[in-house]
């Protein structure tokens, strides 16, 4: 009885929707009356808005940015500056970098971070991708947006040495060739932050790399 | 810039994903990279639930339940009681008491509560599908299972009235008519439930409806 409440088209919905993060079984439920009661506003262009993505979403061939099309809206973007490849873990990242409107560059992701105790290797990451890019010699900076974590600064830290190798190699059949810029994203205490509230590794960080009081 | 970070047909269906019960603006970007990124696994199958959902479930003309189906998978089930008839403010309270497995009886879905403040009158309710079914003589008892709440309670009432009045008419064109036998759900003391925690009008209505120690 309680295994069929809503007819089994319903009680599938519900399954489904429980398996989205955050989501679980009670409010699956409640997500899906709410969709079911306003059936023509929501699950109507909800339901079409999945299927385009079923048939358009991909990932995009040449940062691994995830859009309808491929090469993707930002890698097509005329009035970014392809000079500069933002290197990100996840696409997530490449998104909230985007959505804070800070940086008008090209990007990277990298699907992940090295993790040796989770059998992450080099080859499991778009490393040979990123330096597919930057053989190229059009790249002029890369900023290595990694998260502030351990598996994040040991992604950086094999890229930086990948990048220094490259250019080794670049510059031996170009004396001409002007090694890339390497950057990270500064650590330190964030706007708003309560001192009181942070870690030490980010205070001391913080205090490592202060600055001039303006 | 921001506006389109991932491409129209993504920003869409976040949009849509941010109006979900439970899930903001942040929590759609994060549902939505996972249903792309578990394309096959979760999204196609979702995509598919959701068309089905769109093209099938209506509200049931017997009882007001949501199914695939009218009448609803419960109304048609000849493993119930047809005589008894629990009366629910929402199809919500209906699958919480299915998913429970307490009573193999039929319902009734209310639409919602009497609450005059909100301009809720009872021809807003379902109310008068109600008085039908019960005008067949073929109910015996109803549970009002509605909320604790205080529109539950007079709601309870204000339905309480209608069948009394009703009962008095039935019995005037037949003298053998059995009124129906209506009843609520008993208030106290949650199972698992601390005193400590419990509000005072649970408290005093568990004393008053205090019983005898097993
Ligand atoms: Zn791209
Ligand atoms: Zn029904």
């Amino acid at each position: 009885m309680a295994s069929h409440v809503a007819g089994p088209d319903i009680e599938k919905l519900i399954k489904l929707l429980a398996r989205l993060p955050g989501l679980g079984p009670r409010s699956a439920r409640r997500v899906a009356l709410h969709l079911i009661k306003n059936k023509d506003q929501l699950l109507v262009p909800l339901s079409e808005a999945m299927r385009v993505a079923v048939e358009k979403v991909q990932v995009c061939e040449t940062c691994g940015n995830i859009d309808s099309a491929s090469p993707c809206t930002i890698c097509t973007d005329t009035r970014r500056d392809p000079s500069v490849l933002v290197v990100v873990e996840d696409v997530s990242d490449l998104w909230a970098l985007e959505r804070a409107s800070v940086i008008n560059a090209a990007y990277h992701v990298l699907g992940g971070t090295l993790s040796p105790l989770d059998g992450v290797g080099p080859d499991d990451l778009n490393i040979a991708g990123l330096l597919k890019r930057t053989a190229k010699g059009e790249i002029r900076e890369i900023i290595l947006a990694v998260n502030a974590t351990v598996e994040g600064q040991t992604t950086a830290h094999y890229i930086t040495d990948q990048l220094q190798e490259q250019a080794k190699e670049l510059k031996v059949s170009n004396p001409a060739y002007e090694p890339i810029r390497i950057s990270q994203l500064a650590h330190g205490v964030p706007i708003g932050g309560e001192l009181d509230y942070l870690d030490e590794g980010t205070l001391l960080q913080a205090i490592r790399s202060r600055k001039a009081f303006e």
